[in-house]
């Protein structure tokens, strides 16, 4: 403010005689600051000017966050009233966490886009005596895939609400991590259970722009086929917004938290063409919602089924071989995606390889996204019947030893038997182009 | 180039006559730099124009890394001949790692206090029954440590060197690690038994200014008593330099990858003091190369004892509800530590509670940074005979509750039990405020 008076003040000494010489002078600060502001790569932008965060921006890149800085000023944190539990509301959350930004600029910077993956399991061993071990593994998959993408990820093993120790469990976890982390955008639930396929895949933040609740689903099986399994619970996010503190409590209404949980469960089995257990889980809860209150909540929710959120486990493991071939062919025929480098940048050529799939796979025999082992339940081991034998283990071992083959390679090593996953070997150099491809099957030799 | 000659030519213009106002314009023009700058918060500093790795800063700040950036130029990734193994040396590792970091500044800028947690466990289930849920906690207690103070972690299960399948393993991963992440500084090796309890403290970089490899280790142990116990590598950290990677492979040569290892093994039990049990071992060979090379390696190798790097379990277990007690008095006296915030910023007030616990406990009930549960095996489940019955998985359970809840409270939560993980209670707002203590203990009421 003062700066700016001072400059006025300046300015009115300025005699008619020398404006020519003036605006030429001035020209020349407008240079001056062009110049002076490029040395630092920093032209101001109009987006700086207006930014009504306070962040700043570096290259157009935002700057590293500061997590030493928390100043005084009040938030919603001194809000005695304000709970990080479901039941009790938070009013004017938009506003609130828009201030907390605005009051921590270099987490504003970049906020729009910033992710944090909420998963867990119970508190005690499993029963199934691999169970733990499979848990081990999936969260190691689930902490590769964030550290990969720059995601911070956090696993729970407490249980928040002593009634909701079930299906349930994530709700209340999502509703505690939306006011512990203002600084997220998105709070991505995954079960223990879904495993990343594709460890370079970015899920498509500018298509839900309009959408605070992004789930896999099928619009026809929801609202013609009224079936439970039309959406998938197993992993999907939600913006961290009033609207989703206001659904996620109206969600947990027909949840165990309920006094009418009996009559919410009689309701669903009635409502669901397919429900053949009772009780209301967090899965059928959400499609009865969108099926009688599509005008309240419907429209900010996304039914995703262009890429797989939550590929159904059986038919994904039999094509693992498949789609390792694809992503050879791939490395063969592409120097880029087969050339070494930092794993911090190998998000790098995501976007290469997705466009390469896309023109030469037609979308066949690409690996999907996320792969859920639905009805496996690994950790009491009471898996689905119909899955005889070892066949949910031994395909959770091969799919985790698929996706930790994408981790490796940016370490050097392979599993060269996926349905083992005890031993690795190092990885050729420039493998898998051509030339090795040839040496390996001993053409170069039988010429 | 072409604005500074158009600057030129434009200057060239100014009449002498005009010259008066033309230096008050360029003293206008020099504030507008300043001001339009400083609206972009990002006024032009020396170190800005100096920049020898091309990273910007913002208000002082790093920027954000940018993981899609990768430059075509050659890397040291391009050379066929450099492996992620060891016994193949890399020769110029400094050099290779600057000029990489040189074409990625983003992640050049505050590269030298970049840190990345590597730890792991065995590719199959453990034997002991609770062996893997112990690990998973243990994981999900390092994931935390993690995310609090925005380290990388990496979490192998696959075995690098199929020699290296034991103690050794360590070894192998942090070589590898080396390689596959030159953003890093330092690589901090944990046991998978080892458990950060103070999620806040944060080692002092800065004291290791000239060293390369720090662990926790006492001198007069090393070499007066020779003892194979005089230091502990259940968690040490290596500078990411060409001074490690020719360590490690020297380290390396006393390992089951050597023809020596026999030799090895007998010399070791021969010269220290107290090895009781065949084999080389990892941490008795550092301990013989600092007997025996210290001229060579000594200088550059920090044996730290001012904190507890790897606290022995025994010694604080007991100890967790007089810590639990002194955190609690530590909240109760300032304010701004049982302030609710952000988790991503509960690092701020770090500094203001370690000089109140140095100020008001001199060290004495301060709980330690890391717990080692040496001797406890728990995948294995083989724990030493001395630990009776369940001693070690009681004391596993209560050390990761009593970390956990350092965690939780930033999710509004507390194990009121740390001897039972399973529940959870919603914490109360200002706890532990004199009044709410006064509350709880009824005093209010007999008033």
């Amino acid at each position: 403010m003062s700066r700016a008076k001072a400059q006025t003040k300046q300015s009115s000494y300025i005699s008619r005689d020398s404006s020519r010489s003036y605006f030429l002078a001035v020209f020349v600060s407008m240079l001056l600051v062009f110049v002076i502001c490029s040395l630092t790569e920093t032209l101001p932008s109009f987006q700086n000017m207006i930014s009504t965060t306070g962040a700043d921006t570096c290259n157009g890149e935002p700057p590293a966050v500061n997590r030493t800085h928390d100043p005084k000023e009040a938030t919603f944190y001194d809000e005695p009233e304000l709970t990080y539990t479901l039941g009790k509301t938070i009013e004017d959350w938009d506003k609130k966490r828009k201030s907390w930004l605005h009051l921590h600029p270099s987490f504003a910077a970049g906020a729009d886009t910033r992710i944090l993956i909420v998963t867990g399991s119970q508190p005690s061993p499993c029963k199934n005596p691999i169970g733990d071990h499979l848990l081990l593994r999936c969260f190691k998959n689930k902490a590769d895939y964030s550290r990969i993408h720059g995601y911070d990820i956090f696993y729970n093993t407490a249980c928040l609400d002593p009634k909701l120790c079930n299906v349930w469990a994530k709700v209340a976890l999502i509703r505690a991590a939306m006011v512990a982390h203002p600084e997220a955008e998105w709070i991505w639930w995954m079960d223990s259970d879904a495993v990343f396929t594709d460890m370079y895949f970015k899920v498509p933040l500018q298509r839900y722009k309009q959408h605070n609740l992004v789930v896999p689903g099928w619009p026809d099986m929801v609202y013609e086929k009224k079936s439970w399994v039309s959406l998938n619970t197993g992993s999907f996010f939600t913006r961290n917004c009033q609207w989703s503190l206001d659904f996620l409590d109206v969600w947990a209404r027909m949840s165990p938290r309920s006094p009418d949980y009996k009559f919410w469960s009689e309701t669903l089995m009635s409502t669901l063409s397919d429900k053949m257990f009772p009780g209301a889980d967090e899965q059928s809860s959400l499609v009865y919602l969108l099926l009688t209150e599509k005008k309240k909540w419907g429209d900010k929710i996304y039914l995703e089924n262009q890429y797989d959120l939550s590929a159904y486990w059986v038919g994904v493991v039999g094509k693992l071989i498949k789609f390792t071939r694809t992503e050879a062919d791939a490395g063969k025929n592409l120097p880029l995606l087969r050339r070494r480098r930092a794993e911090v940048v190998s998000e790098s050529v995501g976007e290469v390889r997705e466009k390469y799939l896309e023109n030469n796979t037609a979308g066949e025999g690409k690996r999907p996204f996320i792969t859920h082992f639905t009805g496996c339940q690994p950790c009491s081991g009471n898996h689905d019947p119909s899955y005889v034998g070892n066949t949910c283990w031994d395909a959770m071992e091969r799919t985790l030893n698929y996706a930790d083959n994408q981790v490796l390679r940016n370490l050097g090593f392979v599993h060269r038997d996926i349905s083992h996953g005890s031993y690795v070997s190092p990885l050729a150099f420039d493998f898998p182009s051509e030339v090795l491809q040839r040496k390996k099957s001993g053409e170069e030799y039988n010429r």
